[in-house]
């Protein structure tokens, strides 16, 4: 199992592309992409589980009840939600794609990431899809996954291969994600292909386990959108028999599925809004693994936590803190904590108390990109983790003024 | 009834003192304060619902088993939380204040605020309790609103008159709370004096009644601290026939303290650390009054809508978007919002939907230091309230070195 280059067009037999059609006002980003496989994928997809859902959400469960698809188009932009007419709209989109790849619009996934409540300028998508259905290739994978970006500053797409049945199978994802970001099902746009042979059903229950492991752990800013949202399509040419039971080949699968989706859960995390340094607080020995993961979570959520390590300060009470308010039970007179990066490790709390540290030595410790909290709860023997990122002026500025 | 000058020592009864005595870096602020009352009180408080919670809490739930106190001591500067020495040095600091004044320890109500987890210098206290209770007086309330604060920027203290039973009856508070602010159960420290005659049983339920309209609907940053309490104390020197029961004059009671505690959360979220303006969400027709606070506190405790709010941006729609992860069952096609302030209202969602509306209009009524949001949910006949701030990015830089 390892990492290759290349996003979505990685596996087999996907195309991808991604133009800028007039939705952004800066006319150098990309706003709309398409992802294509000729051959018939099974399918499945995670939704928000905000009340407020978009219009694209709605069109696309209906789309994916027979769990399969063929092509996959986004704009970013405008999220077309809360708009009257955003279903009509969003329905506009998947005929003009299903026309102009002669498959059914029912074999389209569809969303849309921007602002909410503005309407949705569709002739301009409808305007644009025959040149996006003409610049579908191998290679536009990379421009798909700058299409889809918001306020993300990188471009998050990441590829896999193992071996399934004797069989090369890849994986490969994009997605985007950086403000309104909050563990609750799918908080975010990731797409996801492969060309592994595998059935609906199955497709869909590992889809919904890796991202309990990966972006359910995710927060930038407590705020669940009302557009997020994960699918992956699966289109069998890598040949393998097909995975219909939780067999070897299942394992194997869910296993990479999970470490390509906790790699954009942490590439999403650190490219938050704002965002100096990527945050993991790691829970160990709690008595159950929900509890270890609701304590990391509360940990990373904490505005207190989040500012403190943009300013590299050790303040170590406020972890305690979130802990307490956490909601589960544990013995708050035990716990250690510790902070570690590339630059070392330093104990700072023992046994819930005040221990001596050196100041010096735990700012050099914070002042990096990736830091672990790490919290040893001492009354069980379950494990956790959650990512998310610091609080900064920036993400103030980004979010003081964004429509602008 | 109304509001009158003065805070704590506005009824008959009460002196107060706050000064200096070398916790805090900054000469300049006092950090210690003592109120006290001659006469036995009847009295009760409310706790932080956070598990790790300070020593300070610990020994005063102990002191208000039987329902009598005669003082308070406060200091500022350090929480005396996540120390194993913690309940060790609150007990020495009620004895050294229980000497002094020659009362009982267990008649002393103690809190702390200031960071977690550092030793807290004791001696410095006992040293100063002298000074202290020399300085009580009717004119020391000032001065003790001054010496429990932390990063407030203003000193919160207010009194209110009513007649009860044809005698006049007081109400005087101060409190103090800027950051580490969420609504759960007393999220700062607030310390209320009165002199009316009511039961221990009744003045307890009184005040739980009371924060569940006010010091439960504030939210500044979503994190619940480790040391916060809510106390109060009446003396009964109104002479007003003791209340024992929910009559009428329980409820004239009630009432002004509902009142007293509102202007209280309205004056702590507008002190929000680093806040440039007070949020008001008012949520009208919900099916009941659960779920419109609910929603008003999702929308208040926003980062989106926060930042929105700092930068003057009618996006309502993540307004929308908060109601919908509140956890509440509505229809989300139905609701309008609207912004007020005192340059005027605009509406700016209609039915769940985008309307045109004036962003320069709007955008003159958000540059107001005091913002309310009207949401109608046009479902029921319930309503809710919550208070909170725009995030700046004075927050960040606050907490971003706290400690030093």
């Amino acid at each position: 199992m390892n990492f290759i280059d290349g996003g979505i067009t990685a596996p087999e037999g996907f195309k991808a592309s991604g133009i800028y059609c007039g939705l952004r006002k800066n006319k150098t980003k990309k706003d709309l992409a398409i992802i294509y496989s000729e051959q018939e994928c099974d399918a499945a997809a995670v939704y928000t589980q905000n009340k407020v859902k978009g219009a694209p959400i709605i069109v696309t469960k209906k789309h994916l009840e027979d769990k399969k698809a063929k092509a996959v188009i986004v704009n970013s932009g405008n999220a077309n939600t809360c708009n009257a007419d955003g279903e009509e709209k969003a329905n506009a989109m998947c005929k003009a794609l299903a026309k102009e790849l002669s498959i059914k619009e029912t074999d389209c996934i569809i969303a849309s990431t921007g602002v909410i409540g503005q309407k949705l300028d569709v002739e301009k998508i409808e305007v644009a899809i025959p040149d996006l259905v003409k610049a579908l290739s191998k290679e536009g994978g990379a421009d798909a996954s700058e299409a889809i970006l918001t306020t993300d500053t990188t471009k998050k797409e990441f590829a896999m291969e193992i071996i399934i049945d004797n069989k090369k199978v890849k994986i490969g994802a994009i997605a985007k994600g950086s403000g309104m970001i909050h563990p609750n099902m799918a908080t975010l746009l990731a797409f996801i292909t492969t060309d592994v042979n595998i059935s609906g059903e199955l497709l869909k229950v590992a889809l919904l386990d890796a991202i309990g492991y990966s972006l359910n752990r995710v927060s930038v800013d407590g705020d669940t959108s009302t557009n997020d949202m994960a699918s992956i399509m699966a289109n069998g040419l890598a040949k393998n028999t097909r995975i219909e039971t939780k067999n070897n080949d299942y394992e194997m699968f869910l296993n990479a599925l999970r470490m390509i989706l906790i790699e954009i859960a942490k590439a999403i995390a650190k490219d938050g809004e704002g965002a100096t340094k990527l945050l993991q607080c790691n829970v160990y020995n709690a008595k159950s693994e929900e509890d270890a993961v609701i304590l990391a979570k509360s940990v990373i959520t904490s505005s207190l936590v989040k500012s403190a390590m943009f300013g590299n300060d050790a303040n170590w009470g406020r972890i305690l803190c979130a802990l307490g308010y956490s909601g589960v039970d544990f013995d708050e007179k035990i716990p250690d904590v510790k902070f570690i990066s590339k630059s070392g490790e330093i104990l700072v709390c023992k046994n819930g108390s005040s221990i001596e540290f050196s100041e010096e030595m735990a700012t050099l410790i914070l002042k990096n990109d990736e830091v672990v909290i790490d919290i040893d709860l001492k009354q069980g023997n379950k494990e956790g983790f959650a990512f998310g990122c610091d609080l900064t002026y920036d993400y103030v500025r980004i979010n003081g003024d964004y429509r602008s």
